[in-house]
């Protein structure tokens, strides 16, 4: 089996940290990245500086990234506004969120929920007219820091929407990092059947210790793409204690030794994890990076 | 699903650690334990004080844990001198270790695996005319520091000898933290023929963030006890960089979120997790605790 690990780390794994860090060194993680094999990252997020400077640079940092053909560059936007900052800034695609649940979801954005849909109706149909691919991220898909459960009705009925309004993919984000596998199996039945034929993917965060459980999981359901983090660094700023995205060398450690291949190599991954770390000063929250060599790491 | 969860933090979870816990220590976290619901505790080790000088106060750990008819306290030994003391001193259970690959087995316990089944035999036999019961935990069952991979053939004759010589229960143990889900249910099946009728325990150590899915995997073979560790301390004194056992508190979010009992409240064991932090100079490598309040922690 062959799984796509998209790297959000340049995006979520940095958008919660304290230090900024300059562009040039976010150019080199996407370089460092590259270079390892993986060929989906979420570069930036065009979203309004002043609410999250870690990402003011998104321009600066598209414009220095290495293209190649078989590279795809992700830029988050929440709005037309962001769609048009992404669209000039040249990214190959772009990923909108929409929070399951409307607590989070204006704290996140300023909009309700259904705002988030309408919002991403006009994201799609422009992102469409430019000829750009375009993903929604259905966030808090498995919990609310501030509603608790979220209903899984809830979850589809977005993805229903999302997949009628065009989106060539649906992500579903565990974003403070609640789910466990039982959720994944629900949700990836109740969407796959409210968005029939549209790509799954999945985002976890390994706040409580269930990350990686979750991960495969849903390649046991026969997700092919997933999202993690290099250094397993992130969170998001409107969520009281959401911490790390798997990390993305943990992830390939566990996905190699199952038997899939990613075409990506763990132990580099797992260096540019430690070396993010002095970058913000604080060690990489991943796991293989400080573990003893074993022959069955897959290089 | 009711899983019982063996609480080894006490032995496995403090054997490691640089900083050497007081006896009235240990005993206030086996009551902390007891009284958050555990019912198999790990309490002690009787291996030699020189080796490992954590556990040198056995017998004084084990005068002072809360007698309850509806608790079980294990003792770990390596052989009959050990057993001796165990039984001195009151354990309700004895645990044996035999390591799976001959040369861990000889840094651990000073013999080969053969020797150390040979050991075995007369530990069961003592133990059972002792009237106590005796378990074996089959080390580096999914992976060997020294040796890489462990063959899964060799991990289930061990068991079938020790099935032979009358153990109660196999644990499988991934020591250094090698180990995916498919091994668990590899094993499992091998194990489950090889020792028909023995009821089987996991064992696991997140080195590379792979322990809770490993547990859940197990889980959903049918086992139903699993170790854990209060705090997700703990390690192996004699195989390099093997970190911390799975947290108990984490574990337990894990296994209610999905729907399972086990008669522990979650919140108590994590609160245990941060006051053995502060005893141990470090934090916990638990996260339940760190994490936000969310509806859905079962406690």
């Amino acid at each position: 089996m062959h799984t796509t690990v998209v790297e959000v780390g340049p995006r979520d794994g940095l958008q919660n940290e304290e230090r900024v860090l300059p562009a040039d060194v976010k150019i080199e993680l996407i370089e460092r990245s590259v270079a390892a094999g993986i060929t989906r990252i979420e570069a930036v997020s065009f979203v309004n500086p002043a609410r999250v400077p870690q990402m003011a640079d998104a321009e600066e940092v598209m414009a220095g990234v290495p293209r190649r053909g078989d590279v795809s560059y992700i830029g988050l936007v929440l709005n037309r506004r962001g769609l048009d900052r992404a669209l000039a800034a040249g990214v190959d695609e772009v990923n909108a969120v929409v929070v399951a649940t409307d607590t989070f979801c204006v704290r996140n954005q300023g909009v309700t929920t259904d705002q988030a849909m309408e919002a991403f109706d006009a994201i799609a149909k422009a992102a469409a007219d430019a000829g750009v691919r375009c993903s929604v991220t259905i966030a808090a898909a498995f919990g609310c820091p501030f509603e608790g459960e979220t209903p899984p009705e809830r979850v589809a009925e977005i993805a229903r929407r999302a997949h009628a309004a065009g989106a060539h993919e649906v992500a579903l984000a565990d974003t403070i990092g609640v789910g466990v596998p039982g959720q994944v199996r629900d949700l990836t039945r109740r969407v796959r059947a409210a968005a029939p034929g549209t790509p799954l993917r999945f985002h976890f965060h390994n706040t409580r210790n269930t990350g990686y459980a979750n991960a495969l999981a849903a390649v046991a359901e026969g997700v092919t793409v997933l999202d993690a983090a290099t250094g397993g660094f992130g969170g998001c700023p409107f969520a009281p204690a959401a911490t790390g995205n798997i990390a993305t060398e943990d992830l390939l450690y566990a996905l190699h030794r199952e038997g899939g291949s990613t075409g990506i190599d763990a132990t580099a991954v797992a260096a540019t994890g430690a070396w993010l770390g002095e970058h913000l000063g604080k060690p990489a929250p991943a796991l293989l990076g400080r573990a003893g060599p074993f022959p069955g790491i897959a290089g």
